[in-house]
């Protein structure tokens, strides 16, 4: 079998424009047969290459921001709600992403999936590893099956999970895959990669989808 | 006779997305019975509170907007040559533009678009105070009208022009437009104000149509 065309998906956990892409972009790519690859990435890295600062701390820049979260959500139809605590680091809930990924993969999407609407819906602080955590356990009763699956480590625990994101080999993890995007000339979230051509932000993800059809 | 609707349309002569944004706005706007009000404005000076930098300059950023600018312009179908010298300031192009607003005001959207189309189609580097008056010289033979319309200060005369330019009152309007822009929240180029509701950047465009019939 060909190996299935597909578009790699960059994000940052605590970006709302990344979460709304992420609301939309599976759909988009399995109607163009595409596979997605998440990535998730520490923005807090890639701003000390690109001098950049979290939208909302920079004057005028901020206030235009705060008040179009919420603007391009309605615009996509994806439920939003501006977080109490915002921004906040997306370090433990993208070490938990990479060690789900290495530990029961088909769980990681899910699992990605509800930590952006358990922040950008439920105000749940992602921030806090023991949060990240139960959002994770949150997800068992809807699929067992991935939780049970055979692995080298056996079935997926919250001991073990807890464990694996405290550990070196994670936390290397996740800079290591920052940086590897960083050399693919990543440097935003959400951002996007077809076929070697780069796409930067939510109002790009039309432009990818467009792109995957017909290049121009 | 009710006010025509209108949008405001803020944009650095230096900027690209400014550039093909200001091909498309006119058609749009007209397309919704709304007129454009053009404010061409200094974006270092906006960076003073920013602490932006031309895209251009960043790490990463720079690689992947010097990619962008001709390929957004293919996707808008606007003619794209990226200048021998770029970025530039756009001092000269904006203190030209609002010496003409006060003295022939019909002529000073032709001029806009004039000196975008020299600056990044026939690379003009209107950062020049020569070239920018050769580009509204241009004009004259296309609008004769225009030049010959009275007005209290006589013909537009290039001589009157370059004068203008020097003036410390048009230093001052070209520095004061640029902070009654911030004062309305504009941080960057292009940026729309339809009916007090603010959209930055050329991906923005359609959006800001859409706001014109029917906010969401």
């Amino acid at each position: 079998m060909a190996e299935q065309q597909s578009i790699d998906f960059y994000f940052d956990f605590s970006s709302p424009y990344g979460y709304i892409a992420s609301e939309r972009i599976e759909a988009l790519a399995a109607a163009r047969g595409r596979q997605v690859h998440w990535h998730p990435l520490l923005l807090g890295v890639v701003f000390q290459t690109t001098g950049g600062a979290p939208l909302v701390n920079v004057p005028l820049k901020g206030q235009y921001h705060e008040h179009d979260f919420a603007r391009s959500a309605r615009l996509h139809g994806v439920a939003f709600h501006r977080p109490s605590r915002f921004p906040v680091s997306g370090v433990a809930a993208t070490r938990l992403f990479y060690w789900v990924a290495s530990h029961s993969p088909r769980l990681a999407v899910p699992l990605a999936q509800a930590l952006y609407r358990a922040f950008f819906i439920y105000d749940v602080d992602i921030a806090d590893p023991d949060q990240a955590l139960q959002v994770l356990e949150g997800l068992r009763p809807s699929l067992p099956a991935l939780f049970d699956q055979t692995s080298p480590a056996g079935p997926l625990s919250l001991d073990a999970a807890r464990a694996g994101i405290g550990s070196a080999e994670i936390k290397q993890r996740a800079r290591s895959e920052t940086e590897a995007a960083m050399a693919r000339g990543v440097f935003g979230s959400p951002f996007f990669l077809v076929d070697g051509e780069a796409f930067w932000g939510l109002d790009r993800l039309d432009q990818a989808a467009r792109w995957m059809q017909q290049p121009w």
